[in-house]
């Protein structure tokens, strides 16, 4: 008997990020080929009426990076893609890095060759820029675009990184001609080298100094610096972990003006107290991260952005650090908090935390959950049509969710190679009961199931503005002058 | 040979709210069973890869009401539903009126005696609520309610129906028992009837004047009482026709505080100019609807309110009077803009206007053309999963479309039963070459080739809230006190 | 030998709205006459480099209203401006109430005749209305205001006075008329009656339940209809005791508009808890004013707006209820929180606790003090030039500061003639060592040393608009409409 | 006979920012000694009646600074401060530069040479500070400081001086130290330098492209990291000639964070057009300032808020260059706007343009005027008691005003040394009759009456916060962080 499918998934109760329906799922290819209707296939997967949601995308992640903040990273393209998959999560968007005197063409294979054959799932790549003063920048930009890479990374702090506005200005402009959008680690690296040098001169070097270091002032003034810069380019951008409420109004008023600004805000901040950096014996440094946990109203205030559209994806930002010489305690362990670590590993918990306090608590329905976790990375990263959906065409790229389950979390279970979670002990109520990957079963509940190198590199499209013309670009063409080819 | 289908949409190119695929659409007993895969059927439509969208839901329709502001509507059930379904409106949600002194069970009974048999397309109604004090109406309402009427309209103007603040109250707090949403027609009375007393002291009785007597800040202060009490109980509401930013400017505050407000617009409001009404002879009577048109700049505000998502719904309106002593001029002709019948028809075009000035113009996409037309009113007033979508289980309710067309508008070829349109002499350049109703075609382009009666009234499911709790509702809750039992 | 002055002050270190100045202050008549040089009299004081600074002008106090709420007024024209007097006010601006089915003149001259021969210091009236269907309204009113009464004020809550739209829409059209100010008590009176029952449904009478009775919603949708209204006419309007942050904000809009709105809070807003009225047995009572004492949360907020001049005037709200049958119990004592009569008695203590909460807490500086307290009511109700300032030709009104003082609140060292005082036990921490009216001392610390008869009405100037036209009267007058001759 | 007084000037109309009285004013040894009252003096001034306000301080007028953009500045202390004079303007703050590389002490000492001996009336300096890396630029700056400077000026733009981030912080932070205020030209260096970079690849080399080249995201985007900056360390900031909208919204946010920021605009903003920069022959140089002229809606936005109070001061910008090499060409006449020198005389038009178009039209009343003009000034830079008032003890710098008077504007009959204006040909309704400073009569009318010198340095008292602290300072201050001693 030939079969029209591979694989059906019966009983599909299915969410999209605007539709509910119920049906069967056929998946021919790794791709969904049917929804309703009579199939036969080899095999069949019975989600018994259970929500069958997109796979996650998890747009802000770091495998294998090396060196950063001195630590390295724990996790390879192996290792984090197991326990993104574990997790929930069937595609990631890793970051290539070009550091300082690197060619970014360089950069870009170097980190294609890192991923090919170990991610177990699908990805794409950010590029992150540090040095477009690099001699073959323009020209091996361009190419790197042209092969698929449509986001650029870009830092207004740490000094191995950060790019003044001459740089950043550059950028945008490249990024308009080539169609990318530009992310971007807001926070002004004046204030806080000011602020921290501040507590260093008063011996306040524990972790929980971390959070006074970098006040909300700090990230506020760079979004605005770069939502001032989107306009002029009409750049689509996204704000990256997104830490309080003062940059919300920054975002608000860009959007007023016509830019295209996404914005995207972490699970920590949404669920870790600060209190997790006031421990004893340098345990505080499982805590830090930058932007740093802010106050339980700052939390409240990105709730409140995350309910009403005001932000648009929720990532792990999941570094890799150890609780170690490799990692947080690269520079040593008894350090001021200057020289840990910076970063939290939280891949594979994203889904099923954001699940509990997001949909479970009546937060958000089902269809912003999926928009969330899925849909809105797929569309803004060039992704849609393939990822982030339940659509005839589709990658089957799909959860089936139980949420009918409880676990105390605890590291040990858990497939990062990270030696702890800065969410242990803490309770998630649902769980990805199987989990595929171009229709492949990548997990069932904390198991992997999937293969290593089944993951492939996905071509990104161009990414797309809002607006026609943002207001600085009508003020400009009032007097006949456009910026850029594209524009 | 049996086949699964009844009907097979080949080649579609589809867009719901949040999704754009291709695939084949496959149809039985007027509901989409299958998208995608291999499927036979007798009756095949191609739809030659044009975009395919769920048909349009007119959730703002005025159908065979009699003596509302002294003319009659031309349209009945059948020719209203005609017309819509000619302009790609597969539901339509008319008004069932209490006028004072009548039952609301009777009123319900008697307009489903007016829409069965005649509607051609799926239609619910809307329950115009006026005399709260009639002695049967708690009793009636919850019974009505039960029978699939989820949405109460009521009017904070107009003397023969307008309600005070406690016959408000009154009807929000039984809308939260009864699961429903509150529509609002919001305008200040008072200002209204200040404001026009003064124009005709000064012989200003010209149609044009119409623009003068109802200022915007008569709309805003309505607003803001109707968005007072939404808070209050926490029951969903509908701001209807909103027609300027200071509106909005409300709404966005009702909502930072927690109130589940909805917020609708009309084509009218982005699309016609106010030198409508500025032309001799009476003829500006053809422009006279309320709230009036607007200055370019409130135009302008509320297309950026269509753009960044603070408008949920983009209705008609349809309010047929005609230009001669039934409709417009029932108190004759030679009268002042006060005693001309109010209203504009509209139900016919709303698709097509939209498409040509918000999609060819580039100013949204063509998901959020569906939210904006169809999938939000769906979801708004109780009927997704059925209307609103391209999904196995939805209905069959789609539209082919053509956006290669080119059509001046003219009154002669369109199917309501009003003798002019406000459009005249505009352009569409998009038209619904094919609309299905459950899957049967119910036009094609400009000709109807549905079936008298085969409508149906539609059960509304309940309307939800977007937050368990309104600011104001912790306010009291800090003391104890919930409103009602729902709460 | 003959002198110049009557009385000269020496060594004064004087404060208004915006100057500090040191110098001897001449008064001859009653009248400041100079300011530094040479000068004779047979009186002096020595200020001693104290603060001297304009007496205060409370514009919110009720004396002598019988029959509001069911309880008398305890204090007179003359033990209520003794305790004005003994706190450092030297005017007053207290109602004048046209009750339903009076003439507004009559009830000018009956409270004309109870002032009169009793007032300690100067006064003004404001002019409640009640009822404008009055048959000698028009004409009376016209009369009235001619004859020195700028100010009328109108309620939106309490049944034996409230007005609806349609009056309150006259009112504010003769005021334009007049030159009058409209003061309006902003609250929805739907909302609370219907929050109310609720309350008592639930059995929750006692005095704290009142807090719960008058949600700030309900204040805030009134104010939104008073500006409304005000917009509409150009009309200059304060809003009385404002209670609530989301208040301010809808009159920051209606002032981004044009209209001429003025915002006063009260001493009680700034200063005391909601505990108060959790007291056991009807000691609760003490507590009850309407709007209710707020969170904390919007007394901070009140303060912001304090500092940041979004409010203009901070009075007392002084309603004189004795704790008794005559008073606060004039229904029985044990009624529940809705038959206890509203108001707190404050005259005496407004300006020593704003003087100790924001001047000496660093809020404010001494001359947004004098702003506050004294000079902005003077230009807003139309005494500038005579009252409010320091300055050559204006009335010897002054207080000289002992800010070196420590007084813990005693009502028995009080002068009002109520038998408690909300303020109990709390301490202030500055207190007027001498008051003066019109140069005579009619207070030395907490001791009367005045005359009584000798305050005296002062005739109003008319109101004034801070622009020309209002938005919406630009609206309007785009179709050529003008609403009133003043206009 | 001894007299009292050295002058006394009769019948004065007196207004000041709060007050409006009207007496004879006594001078003696050039201060106001006396208010009113019986007084002698051998010189006396008939007033008869007419406004008498405190004379006008520009704190923002550039003087004998040499080589900025290029240009000389043609007036030094003489001319410069006659023109003021002349126009009614009697306390000046110019500019005294600190150039790379030199010492902020000698800067000083070299302006204090430049005015000693020349200037005609009073004047503080604004030390403009350019290089924080002078070895001996902490210790001279405090030195400086104690001598009575305390406002600092820095740029964020133009390549010779302006500051990056660290630098501000460094200076802001010493601000704070020595009670400084800073003043800030807020414009982003690289936006500008991009876009002007785009306007000269296409030859838009136009003086009209100048105003191309600045867009206002630019300001908005370097005042949000002042305020930024201004917040952390809770230092006064004025944010001098705003020019847009934009950055108006950014200031009001940073006020409600409780950032002391002032706001200041220039004549040529409020009335000149930008059609001045659109003339043949390079006569469009005339117009060059930076930020530039905007449109007619920004300049209504700025109107609005010297209306509703957001803008504190309304100061010259006087930039005094000649219209020929030695100034607007020092690098040639046919050159790109690039290189045209920047800026535009202004101080003798300042207050006669402002009265014309801010009084007389009816936009602000008298007190307002005064504010804006003079006593704000006086209270931000630390002159307040001497200046901006009539009050005993202040010094009588005083205008005598004829506002019912006509005069097109003629550069013939002007006092600065430019040979041209660019409000040649517009007309003003008022100017000051006589104007005195400390006593002596400087001006009648057009015509200079003063004497060479005797202006006097102004010792500046140390500026003001108006919270004791920000939200930042707060946030930072939960982990127990103060950064500064003076905190």
């Amino acid at each position: 008997m030939t079969h029209d499918m591979d694989l059906v998934i019966r009983n599909a109760h299915c969410a999209t990020a605007c539709m509910t329906f119920d049906c069967d799922i056929g998946v021919k290819d790794g791709v969904i080929r049917q929804l309703g209707g009579k199939m036969s296939s080899p095999d069949e997967i019975d989600a018994n009426g259970r929500w069958v949601l997109p796979g996650g995308i998890d747009s802000h992640v770091h495998f294998d990076q090396r060196k950063t903040h001195g630590g390295q990273n724990a996790d390879d393209f192996y290792t984090g893609t197991v326990s993104a998959a574990c997790g929930g999560t069937t595609t990631v968007i890793p970051f290539a890095a070009q550091h300082r005197t690197q060619s970014v063409k360089w950069a870009i294979e170097e980190y294609h060759a890192r991923a090919t054959g170990n991610a177990v799932i699908d990805y794409n790549f950010h590029l992150i820029l540090s040095d477009p003063a690099h001699p073959d920048f323009t020209e091996e930009l361009s190419e790197v675009c042209d092969a698929g890479i449509k986001s650029l990374k870009v830092f207004t702090t740490y000094p191995a990184i950060r790019l003044d506005d001459d740089a950043l200005l550059d950028i945008f402009n490249k990024a308009k001609l080539h169609g990318c959008l530009v992310m971007v680690h807001c926070e002004n690296s004046g204030i806080i080298d000011f602020v921290t040098q501040r507590l260093l001169d008063q011996d306040m070097t524990a972790p929980k100094y971390h959070l006074a270091s970098r006040p909300a002032i700090a990230e506020a003034e760079a979004v605005m610096r770069i939502c001032a810069i989107a306009e002029l380019f009409n750049v689509p951008t996204m704000i990256v972990h997104v830490s309080s409420g003062r940059s919300l109004k920054i975002i608000d008023m860009a959007r007023d003006n016509g830019a295209t600004i996404f914005a995207e805000t972490c699970t920590q901040y949404l669920t870790l107290p600060q209190s997790l950096l006031d421990q004893p014996d340098q345990e505080g440094a499982k805590g830090i991260c930058s932007p740093p946990l802010r106050s339980a109203a700052e939390s409240e205030a990105l709730w409140q952005a995350v309910c009403d559209g005001t932000l648009d994806v929720v990532s792990s930002d999941h570094s890799p650090y150890r609780f170690d010489e490799t990692g947080k305690f690269a520079h040593g362990r008894d350090v001021p908090f200057t020289r840990i670590s910076n970063g939290l590993p939280g891949v594979e918990l994203r889904m099923p935390l954001f699940f509990t306090h997001a949909v479970q608590t009546g937060r958000i329905d089902i269809n912003r959950f999926v928009a969330l976790t899925s849909a809105n990375a797929a569309e803004i990263y060039g992704l849609s049509g393939r990822k982030g959906t339940i659509a005839v065409g589709a990658d089957a790229d799909l959860c089936i969710w139980d949420d009918d389950y409880r676990w105390t979390i605890n590291n040990d279970r858990m497939h990062h190679n990270v030696d702890f979670t800065p969410y242990e002990g803490m309770e998630v109520t649902a769980w990805p009961a199987v989990t595929l990957s171009r229709g492949r079963v990548v997990a069932r509940y904390h198991d992997f199931t999937g293969t290593r190198g089944d993951g492939q590199f996905l071509v990104a499209d161009a990414a797309l503005t809002r607006h026609e013309m943002t207001a600085t670009q009508k003020e400009l063409n009032a007097f006949g002058l456009r910026l850029s080819p594209r524009q």
